[in-house]
């Protein structure tokens, strides 16, 4: 099969690059927030994973018997490896470790526009402290990875969980427990009040009592420990107009415990660019080791469609040249070659004795900045050529001050 | 299993802040050389994979079948998924195309030292050409590659596939192919003129047969094509005494038509630090499409051996900042933390009211360059006090003077 899987995805060059574009600029803010790289495999024990993420999340676990008749399976996500991670080496972990984590995770989901089966996940967690400081570093180091990637504008959504629980324990009924509770009255902003309580109703929630759910959330009074919270982010450089208090937010997974959070850009309606909250039992539940923990995690492939929107990645993010060759004195296109790689450029030689104009024409199709002509001419009068190619701009240059001529302004 | 799967490993912070250490350095000089960054997917179709790289080899493919009944096989090199890629996109692509390409890839081999389930791969290629100069390109991109890691005294061993070819041709016979042939007589520097004569008269080659092969094979001509790449090679920058025509080396894949080389450093007796070659004939074997290609894997896991041994990785790779806090003021300590993080400097916020001796031994534990300690006290003084670790000096630091402080050099 000369065909890549469905649900699977090769990058181009230039594909390649923004997402190493993005990928740096966020790994240079969770260094700034002190968080650590780790990597753990892409295969575990399946029944690490299995059973971790709920009935539904099972079925899309790839994992299979290898040829030890061990069974194995494909990440499915960072944080249960992770869980694996703090009980294997806890005896060489800070106490308080804040780890990122850029790798790769495969579902197997039904292939749809914006989703894979494979695809990056960037975690950041803060893990062995209940400190609402911890909270607020979380959403300080999303805020400033945003604003990093050029995304000022976002707003990240907080709510508690501990306010659903308070404020929706007495709805629930043996039909619908607080869980499924949670999840339809998270879906309001989307579908609305009115879709909101026929979902309940349909679970067997009576209407009036939904009715009266919705405005005890709409009038419910934001948590000391949020507000401690979104206090401590303000003092970490977080912009106040960032952070909105949001009573119906509820995330899917059932773990978060605390503050949850989830980051939105206004402008873009196919969900939100970020997610996570405060989950201090998972380790606890996976390990037996008591860690409370607290992280987020970035949606890349969103994140990637809003900057394209906002044509946020810079026109070029490599700086091409191409010298020319000839068959008379072929061996000085190398030599101008290995001086011009000295300052740091890109530079690629055209391997063949083609015509000039040929060579150009590669040149132009495959979008080099610059074209260095160094034929018997220019030799024999110690110049180069150099073409601008945008530009559409000649240049000559003394062989000894190519480097004036490339150095960085 | 709260186990990570044999053969497979995690990596702690630093040892991931190694490998990005060297990623880099690799990605810079590629980048340098003009090639460009591609991904392919972990997961492809079993039959892309299976039977390209040998029988030995499809029992190393860790294959199973998906839950829509596809054959799937996890990624066993990057050079089988590249020639699809190359055949996919081919209209998309440049002529000339130079490519890198850093993932992970996955051999079910027996678990040993140094010899690992899940691998990163970093490979080099140029394919669409000929050309001794796309040879020598390689050569180059190569030699600086290591260079640029600090191992300036590697050696690289070249040959031609042509010259074992027309060598050897006349000592085959019906129980002694030319691949079996060259696979014995690779061996030499490593085991010795007896045990290679030995294990070809075990093979069906008689002893004055092999020593004839050997013989020849000590006294044989270097290439015109050989010296012309070596001589490119120079031109571009390698050092003359890095590059060595090695008669006896082969390499151990069939594909390979023209130029081999393989990287050595003659205080590692572990195996070659990278190898590639010229091979213009795989792509069309799998694709159709005539392709020529040369290329080169580096082994990252013996480059970090050598690199280790050699005391090569910087002593810090991340400067480290603690930020103490106290219940009274604690804000004090975050907004210090928001000014110290705009000079790029790695912080970390303790996140408890623990007394200022724990706090500095977590500090001591793990191992970071910096603590700032802002009490009551300071506060009132608008100074901070910093504690430099390694050297056990503690300085006071006007509140307004510590950009000028933590500034680089």
């Amino acid at each position: 099969m000369l065909q890549n899987l469905k649900g699977f995805r090769d990058l181009l060059p230039e594909q390649k690059r923004k997402k190493d574009f993005v990928i740096n600029k966020l790994k240079k803010i969770f260094e700034i927030f002190g968080f650590e790289p780790i990597e753990t495999p892409t295969l575990e024990y399946a029944n690490l994973l299995l059973g971790k993420y709920g009935a539904e999340a099972d079925k899309l676990i790839y994992a299979f018997e290898d040829k030890g008749g061990r069974k194995v399976a494909l990440k499915y996500d960072q944080t249960v490896p992770t869980t694996r991670f703090l009980f294997q080496y806890q005896n060489q972990l800070p106490r308080f470790f804040r780890r990122y984590q850029i790798q790769n995770v495969f579902r197997a989901e039904k292939p749809q526009k914006g989703r894979w089966r494979e695809f990056t996940q960037c975690d950041i967690d803060i893990f062995g402290t209940t400190s609402p400081i911890a909270d607020a570093e979380i959403i300080a180091a999303t805020y400033f990875s945003f604003v990093e990637l050029g995304l000022k504008d976002i707003k990240i959504l907080i709510n508690d969980r501990k306010i659903l629980f308070n404020c929706l324990q007495k709805y629930i009924n043996p039909k619908v427990d607080i869980f499924s509770l949670i999840q339809s009255l998270d879906k309001l902003e989307k579908i609305g009040e009115t879709q909101v309580i026929e979902e309940l109703k349909k679970k067997g929630l009576p209407k009036n009592l939904s009715q009266s759910a919705i405005n005890d959330l709409k009038t419910v009074k934001i948590t000391p420990n949020l507000e401690k919270i979104i206090n401590c982010a303000k003092d970490l450089g977080v912009k106040k107009e960032a952070i909105i208090f949001s009573s119906f937010l509820a995330r899917g997974l059932d773990y978060y415990t605390g503050m949850i959070l989830e980051v939105i850009d206004e402008n873009f309606n196919e969900g939100s660019l970020a997610g996570g909250g405060r989950y201090d039992n998972l380790v606890k539940q996976i390990t037996g080791i008591d860690i409370p923990a607290v992280g987020l995690a970035f949606g890349l492939d969103r994140i990637f469609l809003v900057m394209e929107s906002k044509n946020l990645f810079p026109p070029i993010l490599q700086k091409k040249v191409l010298i020319t060759l000839f068959e008379k004195n072929n061996s000085f296109s190398l030599k101008i070659a290995k001086i011009i790689r000295q300052f740091g450029l890109s530079v690629e030689i055209y391997p063949n004795f083609d015509k000039l104009e040929k060579q150009l024409k590669y040149a132009d199709k495959n979008k080099f900045d610059f074209v260095i002509i160094c034929g018997e001419e220019e030799i024999k009068n110690k110049k180069i050529k150099i073409k601008k190619m945008k530009e559409r701009v000649q240049e000559e240059v003394d062989f000894d001050k190519l480097e004036n001529y490339f150095k960085r302004p």
